[in-house]
């Protein structure tokens, strides 16, 4: 197929590499240059201008930070639009917007697909997992795209638009939670009353038989094999918007959260204090399978 | 290796059997004749009575319930043991009971191991993931069985005396955090804004690629995959002392322990009230990882 990618960060440029290796032709474009170009070596086809990739492609692929950003690139794409063509919002959208901008897309009779996208920069090599909302035919017409994207058995169709974009903020909501569950128990572990253990071997061992075997706890063992300097590591954890989210929709749909609660509520903490052992592994963590550089001290 | 299994519920069961597989000889006792003549068939030998088996080995390893009950069994022990004996407690013990009967044991010359084991009921296939404290060279001297026993790289040596059994407790607390984790998510996903989302594929979705993908996620997919019934299912949470041991430890350590306050707050909760659709996917995970009854109503 022939597609067009806008946003080439970690995961546009993954997107771009793995559709290239599949076959597929990808047109790129990124403000930045110099990420356009780092893509031709998979192959894809750089562009120096919105208009000139949408010269080339009926189908785009959005993998711009959400939020006003999303409206803004709608919004230079707009002049270029035609009948039938498909836009895919492949990043971390609030579904609200999705609903609003599917709306104003099919209203002029172009498609738009919501794409959910987990799986951090090590998706690249393995593939990501692809939560989809939107029409359930263009989702269908999409499908050798999905396959590209995702890991074997990694995508599914969600249901109607915004519906993929929900699921993937509830995902997240979750992955905060366990994130946290883990670090907290780590922590424990690292100031409890066996002094010295070693907290590595433990990660492995959970990992082979354990009832909390997991990516997470994978990337636990890495993380904690590198030899961690707690004492100077900054231990404010970051967040996008997603997690906050999940719980004001748990208020508005009287779903108690209270483990989402927790998570979010020790994330501000350790950015107004520097947290403590627990906020330093989540931040470790983050870095580790998202790429998000540790907060400044 | 000649080994004396002592207790044959679910995981006493399972020792026997991966014991029996390996070509270790075992003797098998427990309370239960019928449980006793069941491992027969691996080719366990059954013993009539403690006196029996401890005729016949040097090596016990104790499966049975924590507390007062451990207690018992070693009291029925002590006629027979001799020095350079060993035994093994592969249950949930409190790693201070199992400071202070390695003491006890250890000042007549007899060896003993703490060995926390996770993995559920299918670890009985797959192997466990054990957790080993007491004296190296007496964990050395078993190894031959660990390995029968664990998944491929699933045992570990922790520390001295307790060490085993403490980080056990502090990987359930973990485990009681990540399963009222991932609920809380299907939970809101279920009475959420968009209706009737198939929540069988977005489990499995989250299986593949995804960063929250795990053991407890594959089972996640299969109790949904089963179309449980949230009326009809009893929503309390049963647990046993694990967790409240790891909450009463981090307060004695000064370590925050937010999301395992919480899902120990929620499963009392839950068999206050009857629960919630969360508490419900949790009594059902149990059942299906650990063999754990759901409560009546």
């Amino acid at each position: 197929m022939n597609i067009g990618c806008i946003g080439l960060g970690k995961m546009g440029e993954a997107l771009a590499y793995r559709a290239c290796m599949a076959g597929h032709t990808v047109w790129a474009f990124d403000e930045d240059e110099k990420k356009t170009k780092a893509v031709m070596q998979h192959g894809a086809k750089p562009c120096n201008s919105i208009e000139q990739l949408m010269a080339e492609c009926s189908i785009i692929w959005l993998m711009v930070p959400a939020g006003k950003i999303v409206d803004d690139v709608l919004h230079q794409l707009y002049p270029y639009l035609e009948d039938g063509m498909t836009i895919v919002d492949g990043g971390n959208s609030n579904y609200k917007d999705t609903i609003r901008r599917s709306e104003e897309l099919e209203s002029i009779n172009v498609n738009f697909i919501d794409c959910g996208t987990s799986g951090g920069v090590s998706g690249r090599e393995k593939g990501f997992s692809l939560m989809i909302g939107g029409k359930e035919e263009v989702y269908k017409s999409l499908i050798g795209l999905f396959h590209a994207f995702a890991a074997p058995n990694g995508f599914c169709y969600i249901g109607p638009s915004g519906s993929g974009h929900y699921v993937k903020m509830v995902h997240n909501g979750v992955e905060y939670a366990l994130l946290q569950s883990y670090a907290e128990g780590m922590h424990l572990l690292h100031d409890g009353y066996f002094k010295d253990l070693n907290l590595t071997e433990i990660a492995q061992v959970w990992q082979n038989g354990s009832a909390i075997r997991s990516w997470i706890g994978e990337l636990l063992q890495e993380v904690l094999a590198a030899k961690p300097d707690f004492e100077n590591i900054p231990g404010g954890i970051g967040e996008n918007s997603t997690g906050a989210w999940t719980q004001e929709e748990g208020k508005e749909r009287n779903v108690k959260t209270p483990m989402l609660d927790e998570a979010l509520a020790i994330r501000s903490w350790s950015r107004e204090t520097g947290g403590n052992i627990s906020t330093k592994l989540v931040a470790l963590l983050r870095k580790r399978f998202g790429g998000h550089q540790l907060l400044e001290k």
